[in-house]
């Protein structure tokens, strides 16, 4: 270990990496861009739509001639024709007259609002019996109303969710810049550590942190790129670091679990950069002793070799150097949580950030959270979790029937 | 539209299709089965750890020989040697005497606890001051004690989450049975729409259901085949769904805005089967109008033409059937929401389920769900919205400054 560092605060190590710039874009289709992260603003260059559009199904009118009709007094217009769908309006409206239109139609010269066909009589001849008023506007969807033109659609650093492709499609952008996802290398030292297809014999444990840090990267939008299981010798580990800082934007080692391994990981670094080493150890728990460091300006971190802590910290410390990796603007979703009340006390020295593994079990309407109390290397305590609650820096645990925010892990 | 149908809840809606059965099981890789549903249940063949391990680094010791350990007055013992990582430790501990460990390693023969090196002084020659009492079993991890052989660890039906996978690795599961991803056949209907790479003339307007339905059948599980943008003709119509239903799972046909649109598509699902139209009509908003069929035993539904009601219909209702094709049990993390507080009175009335776009707005620690106003034919609602809230069947709506659950859409 490393006595000598000062023992940070997550939302300190966050800021370790706040001088990062987003990777730069690449151009994409659409059709591969959900949540992908814009690099470019979207400005309309068409108006949506661009020609006044029937909302209903019915008959368009000139309002004023509908003012005054009822269900007890209708008025009676002469259809001129009707507008055929996808087609231009080729004929214009009179005073008297109305043309008959289905939804989404375009509205023909002189018409300034539309009558629901359920406010009409069965026409009659070429003539129909209006039981209702409506006023100019009515029932249409006039040009530029729902994207104009110029109009800013989608900022830069927001990240593409389905209806934003949608709307991208609705203006003719088919392609557009994106910022590239960042390259993880992962590795994963110890001496213990035999890959999973492996049968461990006895003081062998099979290596399970590549897996789960491959598959964490997927969701946050990085690209995984597996170095291996390395054995905790400062060369080979050197060798294996030097090549994955070159070839990604972010370095992820998950230690083994042995005491050499940090130090060992520590030195390999600092053999780097002399200045590399920003933070040795988070007052967070699991994940306290990480390494944080900064390697030819790239990431570099130090995970703690227990498959618990080694999740949760990725989640909470490489998690936001992905994102802004890939240049992305706060996710509003990420605060969605499950409110549930705690079924046992928690308590938690003050001046750390627990982060407790709990199961979910519902009760009528409410939802209670069962913490699971476990060693940090037993990885079921994982595959039973259904999220996690936070508990905050100043204070000392959480009582029974206490309100708890659970985030889904 | 066919006013013979009466109008169903969305429980109903979703209970129409209760009895469709999960695709077949594939075999996948674990690397690629983040978020597969599994398709077998995991028993594990091996017991984690598979030797007794120490959790600490430190030293293995007799417990009963620390007894009476303290501070003021430590107990000596005698150092026999030391366990290297990943070896069997290939030495035995007698009375009095302990052998160095690191975490992870195998705990020797005779061994029953270890004494974190915390609470030692630094080893003199062969000997160690033990500063503190263990009781057997403390910071051991004993046979079987993350995982047992024999144990269910992971369930049919599972959702694959990345710690999932972590545990698969290390049980030695390198390939999983997984449920096939259910093909979900998407057309779009009306005259007026064009491809996004088209300049619409007057008239037209560029289709996006396609783009943001397969985008969120991506996103759900599935694996979207677009069969593209077909004119609202009888033959045309029935040739194209006819080659979804043999190709697909699912197929969803977003209706054109037309008023022809839907009585066409609904013409042709019961040419298929006279008895394949379960339903028509849905009390939600946006969304009424949808058709829900079963041909050749397979969902066939029609949305709305309107992008918002396509989108979010897409999302009630197509969705489950997707997770059941699937196999997924219950996903928790859909019950996540944002606690907000509504910034206006949403009116609804009793008797259909609405569902309201809002945007969020902190305020301090508070969260404002402002509502969006707006016709549900203007997509530009659904990019502006972070997300859905629900109003119940039975309201009347909702009130300004009531406490509301935000689902991020």
């Amino acid at each position: 270990m490393a006595p000598f560092w000062k023992v940070i605060t997550r939302e300190e190590a966050e800021q370790l990496y706040a001088d990062i710039k987003p990777l730069e874009s690449e151009r994409v289709h659409i059709q591969y861009c959900l949540d992908r992260v814009l690099g470019e603003d979207i400005i309309s260059e068409v108006d949506v739509p661009h020609f006044p559009r029937s909302n209903m199904d019915g008959y368009a009118v000139r309002a004023e001639d509908t003012y005054g009709a009822s269900e007890s007094s209708p008025i009676t217009l002469k259809i001129v024709g009707k507008v055929d769908m996808g087609k231009v309006a080729d004929l214009s409206i009179s005073p008297g007259e109305v043309a008959h239109i289905a939804t989404g139609g375009m509205l023909p010269e002189g018409a300034d609002a539309m009558v629901m066909v359920e406010y009409t009589e069965a026409p009659e001849n070429d003539r129909v019996a209006i039981k209702r008023a409506v006023a100019p506007g009515e029932h249409i969807v006039s040009i530029g109303e729902d994207i104009k033109r110029g109009q800013l659609l989608l900022k830069k650093g927001n990240r593409l969710r389905a209806q934003d492709i949608g709307v991208l499609a609705a203006v003719g952008v088919t392609e557009v810049a994106v910022h590239r996802r960042p390259r993880v290398g992962i590795l994963s030292t110890g001496d213990e550590i035999v890959p999973p297809e492996v049968e461990p014999k006895p003081g062998q444990v099979r290596g399970t942190n590549i897996y789960t840090l491959s598959a964490l990267t997927v969701k946050f939008g990085g690209e995984p790129i597996d170095f291996g299981i390395v054995r905790d010798e400062f060369e080979t580990l050197k060798e294996k670091i030097a090549a994955a800082i070159q070839s990604c934007d972010i370095v992820a080692i998950s230690g083994g679990s042995s005491v050499g391994t940090q130090d060992i990981t520590l030195c390999v670094i600092k053999s780097f950069e002399a200045k590399g080493i920003l933070a040795h150890g988070v007052a967070i728990r699991p994940g306290k002793p990480t390494i944080q460091a900064l390697v030819s300006g790239k990431p570099v971190i130090g995970l703690p070799g227990h498959p618990v802590s080694a999740a949760v910290v990725y989640g909470l410390l490489v998690k936001p150097i992905i994102y802004r990796l890939t240049g992305a603007s706060e996710n509003l979703s990420e605060q969605a949580a499950i409110r549930a009340r705690l079924s046992q006390n928690v308590p938690s020295p003050s001046g750390r950030e627990d982060y407790v593994r709990v199961t979910l079990r519902r009760e009528g309407d409410l939802w209670w959270a069962d913490p699971i109390f476990g060693k940090s290397g037993a990885i079921t305590t994982l595959t039973k979790a259904d999220g996690l609650v936070k508990i905050d820096l100043e204070l000392e645990g959480l009582e029974e029937g206490q309100w708890v925010e659970v985030k889904p892990f």
